[in-house]
């Protein structure tokens, strides 16, 4: 099955406790798009480039089965660039600097022949430019994602609120989750979020692993507790792809089988989180994926013995 | 299987954003004696109280199977007493105050006949009355398990490294395992702590669950996402009461045995913060627990369908 998305392809400076990487290729899209070709293919492409960003890469992604065609690329601009840094623990982050270069007046344009596609995941990027995409889409997709953040929900609330009446599954950090909710507890904010539009609602908890809601049903999927975390950057990228990737192979929407794709979207996170930037997604390959992938379910698997509380 | 433990029986003030509770009764050894209650018989509690303990309190923990020859009550004298108050979201506390009265000369005395325990639980206290009752042990118990705080870890490091040598299982949160390693990671600071002694680390990580640690292996079990928390106090001390209590009922030492007496324990946690102190650990029956330790199976259990990566 088809899996279109659109997000940003990016530059990031990244500073973490483990080392620092200046102007390394990142971005939303390139995340998803990468971590969805272990799963799936086509994987179509929408966002915009300046032209300092390397053909390389770009060959790269071909090669691993992405699809270029909706990728803008603006002569004599600049493409996206973030620079952050990350605290001790690697749970919170500043940013130093954006610089949003083309993505400033960034229309997406669907090529002939995307306006159907099976599966979307939707990057975090401005709830407008999300809804374009939407709006260019011919029939309904068996499976609409969208990741959202905190500044839109400051700034663009009526237009988030509008986007999200148009999709499936929303897939947000538990800090996103609880400022569009006002709800603390996990359990309340997903109520509340669902009741906003998506069906289902991802709820990242960063190292302490994803939640998965779907009417009164709860999943858990655990992060892989890691040896060293060397940069954060896009680990919640990678998830979102991953997912979407397993779910556009197996084209099958069911609790059951979001539940093993929210294992794969962790495998895929958890490997991210091992060098800077892309660099861990390029190299991977099916069996290194499975092993991962088997480590995750003995992590939590547990037998019952029939013994329990006392009966008196 | 007998259970010993050690560890405060006192009283509580509480304020969190849920409510506030006045002098009620506390203490890490009434609520592991209690959470242990529903699996294994005897337990045996070694503590201190004043005379202002209520007697229907200890008349209740009787009832339970919780034996109390090694609970000291000094007339004219006032209980442990402790009031704490939990931030917005429940994860962190401020301590109010402390009065540690009785507890300031507290020398624990196991009674003629509890000197071959064959579980222990040796409940957060100074190292040194930790000692004190591992001392007095004539042989080796089947599984000494111990919890302690950071501020054992400021005050009394080599008293806690010593204590550390003689058990076989630590139980503490992630910021103590952290201080402790001096290491980030958790399962970095997993291999540094087993090195102190411990052959088997839990790593408490309140609503984001809990790791075990042993060998090369690691079992994470969740916390069950709750609409509601009123009130924490105890959840740590419940879990490893519930867990102990598991061990002593089904006396059988291995990995694969810890991972349902984790499950047990933090279902019985679970339990603990939806009232107020120790009210929901004395209205629990078997199969209002087993019925929870169903829910933390059904929360984290995946099925694998042959699917996964692509193999090109």
């Amino acid at each position: 099955m088809s899996l279109l998305t659109v997000g940003t392809v990016a530059f990031d400076s990244i500073e973490t406790p483990r080392g620092c990487a200046e102007r390394i290729v990142g971005g939303a899209a390139t995340y998803i798009s990468l971590a969805a070709s272990y799963f799936a293919r086509p994987i179509r492409l929408v966002s915009v480039i300046g032209d300092d960003f390397p053909e390389k890469t770009l060959e790269f992604m071909q090669q691993r089965g992405v699809e270029l065609e909706g990728l803008q690329r603006r002569e004599g601009e600049k493409s996206f660039f973030w620079a952050g840094r990350y605290h001790d623990n690697m749970n919170a982050r500043d940013t130093l600097d954006t610089q949003l270069n083309v993505l400033a007046d960034f229309q997406p344009h669907l090529p002939k022949g995307w306006e159907n596609p099976d599966y979307v995941m939707l990057g975090n990027l401005t709830p407008q430019v999300q809804m374009q995409v939407i709006q260019q889409i011919e029939n309904r997709p068996k499976l609409v994602a969208m990741d959202t953040m905190n500044f839109w929900m400051d700034t663009a609330w009526d237009d988030l609120m509008q986007v999200l009446r148009k999709i499936d599954i929303l897939i947000i950090n538990d800090e996103e989750a609880r400022q569009m909710s006002e709800e603390y507890s996990l359990v309340r904010a997903a109520e509340r979020i669902r009741e906003m539009g998506p069906r289902y609602l991802i709820i990242k908890k960063g190292e302490h692993g994803a939640l998965l809601f779907y009417e009164d049903q709860i999943f858990f999927a655990p992060a892989l507790p890691l040896y060293e975390v060397f940069d954060p950057t896009g680990a919640g990228d990678t998830f979102a792809g991953g997912f979407m990737g397993y779910m556009a192979q197996t084209d099958e929407i069911s609790f059951d089988n979001m539940k093993r794709a929210i294992i794969y979207g962790s495998a895929m996170a958890s490997f991210c989180v091992e060098k800077f930037g892309i660099e861990r997604l390029t190299e991977l390959d099916a069996d290194t994926i499975e092993k991962r992938v088997e480590a995750f379910a003995s992590l939590v698997n547990f037998s019952t013995n029939g013994k329990g509380a006392l009966k008196d």
